[in-house]
């Protein structure tokens, strides 16, 4: 924070909030209302509680004198917070059709200048108020962008039910080559992960801490659609044996047979995109898989995922850059034969380590601590970022997390083993 | 029909689907879109499954060479005719963006302008084919009627989730006065109810058929919110000795306190209407019941429902006229003082009787046949109209009829008791 | 009663307890415990509840200084009786291993030596408090009789979901001849049936009363498993045509394709008795079908089921005779060539009517008023006795009910049509 | 297994076989049959399982000829083992009378004769099946400890939710002194934890591996009722702010107020054990809770719980020695004053550790690859054994797992902090 001015603060707040409403013009006003599952949200209420998060924990706190902008959207767009007051059950968040659209565009505007405002009355200032300030805009600002990558996401589900098969953006399929994954070796020993202390970071991405890691390899790229339709040919949805417990079970009970968006049809397999529906392409990356898929996969190739501390470690000194939200692809891409260790973009990566505390972490004080620290059970850590993520949002240290059988997110894999 | 002009069919055909495009004129793009139970549908759906309907059993059974205006809408729009094919389930209505109102809009000119150009076409013909057409415009628009008073009832509930309760109509409470109900008595003896055939009725109407009544008591007006509160004041709702037994496990999974759309807020009931929340009137009847409530009342005041044959008697001469829809309040009203039997309008009235067929009854054939006879079960008949209900809608042999624990249509009920 | 004594009253009483006692003898102490479905009671239950039955409605209102013989059982052998207090949820009856099966043995010893005591005590009185024991005793009896069919009906469902299919009782199978039924025309007319207050009769079955009958025809058998598969081969459980709405939906849901207890192995039929597993016989009536399937098949074969009040008009004047579960054999039995109309035994028959109150009809007072009349609504009537019916406890205006998709009791059916 | 003759063997496959036996010595037949849960087994299923694992496992492997002692036992005592074949579901263990106790005692007997019988046929061989068939006895009779542990869970919950409370047990409380826990400090380093391969130990607990811990502090002693209520009567039930997110969906679900087992009747506190229902001593370890309510208490306490290898690296060298299954107390006892670290007995100690397979560890190899590693997500490790624990089953690293919301298991927590 110390390194920018207000003014880049001002500025770069200004772009993340611009980024959402680019991001949702190509909806029609009946595509920002509906909720199709209970884990999605409509895009409206994204729109609105990334503001509200401005509003109530920046506003209602260091505003003098600030007066709400409607008093029942605490309750509405207040998201899981139970330390601010009820709210809106998340999968009652599509039975609303008012505020309108019109209603949630003016509060973003309303919220907007306020801030702006807010930060220009501490321009001069440097006092621990101001420092606070800055801290929760950025929170804001990141908070925002993972709302960004949940809109895309939502979007596509929303779609995908839809029999019309709506189309977000229009996309060309290009050609793709095949390229075999290559493992690198990492001796391992004592190494250090989390994040140390430089520029944002969320509480759970530190401290930074000591781990001992194993020899172990990784591959260069993720598992591909290709590589995955070799499982599903081999009968691995159908044998218990690859399978997690709590994996099998989900298996059977939702008769899944492949990962979410695809389907077959006449022999030929496809899958739905935020560009339409398409033949599938061998030579991406496999996505929209659960961990419990992620597992099995491995398990039937003899491999096993990365822990995260292994990931993060592989990971250390590359440059975060690759096919993330900024290409505007919106999808995975094949990995180029002349690539190097692909490890951002693309697709989230699921690891083998459950979500839990780093040795030594704090969560934030007040509410904001339940902002990460109280979903720390029956998660899975994933990293690196997906072609949905945007890409300054992107942290080797960044933990991402989801429950294990959770396929609506850019989820994929790569592979790892240990090194004798 | 034999006594209308063609013209006239092709008029009233514009009357009802203009009253259609009437009711939905308050509403916001995103009004239409949502779907806040499993038992309403979205005011979109009802435009275009109305329209879906002329198009399905009209339009591609006569009219030549015609081409459906979207080869999706089959899938998307029809409701619940199993026999015409697969359709989007009931309860996963509001989870479609698409198609947009517009082209809802549209679908509805489209099928209005090829129904009046079918019956202009056959303007001159009085064959059999013109006879079979005529016939099922009429069921369509009363059909679409039907709609109409569920669009009411949908919106409502809609509304009423949303914790900024918006107002469809506003509306004035005026000033209402007390009346004690009369109970008339009826001899009975072998009377004649159900349809005999003049002017239109549902297949489950007729035929018209001999029922022995024994001689019966019959109040001349709905039970009111001032009576009914006294039911719950006595603790109505904490003792299953007034309750069948489906009903009393209804009243404790859903905590059933009040009818539907009451609150009691600082010690004070207030209900919700389409006109917003207001002051409950005593004087008004009671609406919003369950059958289980209307029982269970009935026999905390020593008295019992009547049966669709008394309730039919009773009504056979008098005049069809009320509070309907015409009227536009869209809420029951207090019975003036001055008042007859008021049997029509108002409130559905439920009676003591599960909706089977009658004797001799044949359901129409092909697909209207599901129309009306496959719900013959775990329903109970309701006589009368409401004030949502159009009032050329409304006959004395009509039969409305929904299973004993719904609420969400204008339901209220009458005393009854066997005369000694 | 007049017509009896007080010791025939004994004598009767005894002969009901110790039927109910030797209904259990093939059993295991672990077969008393078992509930392998929310609808079916442990065996141990119905010997503990009928047992009690007694105990609460007679001996601690009648008996002076009577002490209850244990605290807990008013809580745990209470079937549904709200007015008396709470009790153990049904489908929970299943997790109680104690009392033990001893304990209950002696506690059925215990009541019916009081019971006895009772009578004897009050053999010379003409008291009205001793014609409500008398009367309070007769519905006893009658309640046990009705467990006594209840513990086969359970006991057949348990042995039918264990892997090792036990066989309640060995029986042979007969060679049996294929009958066509005849259809016999009744004038119908305004007709009474209802019981006429002479003998015992439980409230729901009366008063007498009127009712008009148009002429209709009605079969003199049972249809039967060779008619049934006819239905099932031409595809009745896969065409939504023949189906109610919330019977298809019930098809679907449970995935059924045949009667319950029916199974194909290597292209043949089989199904389970309390007997064992046996070849299906053609010739023998259809049993434990669902009122879905019942009415389904009668809408196939463009026929339909009769009234109650057509089938107990026509049954009027006949014999009480039949295969009931005096004759041990606890199935079915193929009609012979020979017969007359076969009413009563062998299967429950499903009627087209609701199960509703007569007009007049007042349940009983206190406690025992919701013994009939509170389930007066989403259930059908079935008319006949089963082949697990005591013979004494078939009336010809017996009125048996069940919900529409329960299949466990020995329900079959009989088709009936209008007589043009 | 190298150190001990096959004599020796054979006699502690006896005696583990001939403990199962005594341990349900007070239960009547009616005990054996109930399933109260979904979670629990009933009884006899227990008894049989351990036997069959015994036959599935060895005999049908190993004993040349071997005939099996019922074909379908395969089907109804096969746990989970999906590789063995299709099983009765978990759920619907308590729906089966039979086999009868009798048949499951001969199966017993007649598997331990077989079973005897191969290892005198194999006492002076030396070859690498002797190794596999010891090896595989070994994990059976390890197999079976567990599942007298489960014995014990499963009875004392089939006696809690019948309302006459059976006791299993009885029991004298007696005189407890408060003690308070001491924190003990811990340098950590790079530590060791894991298997190493001496002795038996299950495949989830290898290989031993190098972990780096921070300083940390562990108390000497699990957390008490009286700590607890500390925590009940602070409102911690009531304030989302200490939970994790999935645990406070689970106290609003099930309305959780208190530990299981616990129950509060005109202000005082009791709990109900083996031995009956006592009063609730405030000395005695808490147990019956779920992880997440250790964890809300432990974030209550601004404390945490410990990792299992801080768990695992404290109790390295201490003796396991304490309040195990083999007191017969059944129950947890007050920690005495002049105790030491009490880290074995009494009560499973929920760690914050995810269940995650440790680095290099390998599952066993077919059907058995099942037993441990397929439970490895959305469960939590539990260290240090209960006092229904068997104390030769009690290791240092043996990692015990349940999902983060189950109770039934005797499972406490001891309190953690980082050392600064």
């Amino acid at each position: 924070m110390e390194t920018q001015t207000i003014k880049s603060l001002s500025q770069r707040f200004m772009n993340v909030r611009d980024l959402t409403m680019k991001l949702v013009q190509p909806l029609e006003t009946e595509d920002f209302i509906i909720q199709s599952h209970p884990d999605v949200s409509p895009p409206k209420w994204h729109l609105a509680h990334t503001t509200w998060f401005f509003e109530r924990f920046v506003l209602k706190e260091y505003f003098e004198n600030y007066r709400e902008f409607h008093p029942k959207y605490d309750f509405l767009f207040n998201s899981y917070y139970e330390t601010v007051g009820p709210f809106q059950p998340r999968h009652q968040r599509g039975v609303l059709s008012g505020p309108s659209i019109q209603d949630i565009f003016q509060y973003r505007s309303f919220i907007d200048n306020y801030i702006v405002d807010l930060l220009e009355q501490h321009e001069e200032s440097k006092s621990e108020q101001t420092d606070k300030i800055h801290s929760l805009i950025e929170i804001g600002m990141q908070h925002e962008q993972q709302h960004q990558e949940l809109i895309l996401m939502d979007v596509k589900y929303n779609f995908f039910v839809n029999p019309l098969h709506p189309v977000y953006k229009e996309s060309k399929s290009t050609a793709s080559q095949k390229r075999e994954p290559t493992f690198h070796t990492y001796d391992g020993g004592l190494v250090e992960i989390g994040h140390n202390g430089d520029g944002f970071a969320f509480d759970n991405e530190g401290p930074n801490h000591k781990v001992w890691l194993e020899p172990f390899k990784l591959a260069d790229q993720p598992v591909t659609n290709g590589e995955y339709l070799e499982f599903i040919e081999a009968g691995g949805y159908q044998k218990p044996y690859y399978w997690l417990s709590d994996g099998w079970n989900t298996v059977k009970k939702n008769d899944w047979q492949a990962p979410l968006y695809w389907s077959k049809e006449d022999g030929e397999w496809f899958i739905f995109t935020l560009g339409g529906k398409k033949k599938l392409d061998p030579n991406e990356p496999v996505v929209h898989v659960s961990f419990y898929e992620a597992d099995a996969f491995s398990r039937w190739r003899g491999k096993r995922l990365p822990t995260e501390a292994e990931w993060e470690h592989a990971a250390r000194d590359l440059e975060i850059n690759g096919n993330t939200m900024d290409t505007g692809h919106y999808h995975p891409a094949a990995t180029k034969q002349t690539a190097g260790s692909r490890m951002f973009g693309d697709v989230w990566e699921w690891t083998a380590s459950a979500y839990s505390p780093y040795p030594g972490s704090k969560p934030l004080e007040g509410a904001l601590g339940e902002y990460n620290a109280k979903f720390m059970c029956n998660q899975m850590v994933l990293r690196g970022g997906s072609c949905a993520t945007p890409q300054e949002h992107i942290r080797n240290t960044y933990r991402n997390f989801f429950p294990a059988d959770k396929r609506w997110q850019f989820s994929g894999f790569r592979l790892a083993e240990d090194a004798l």
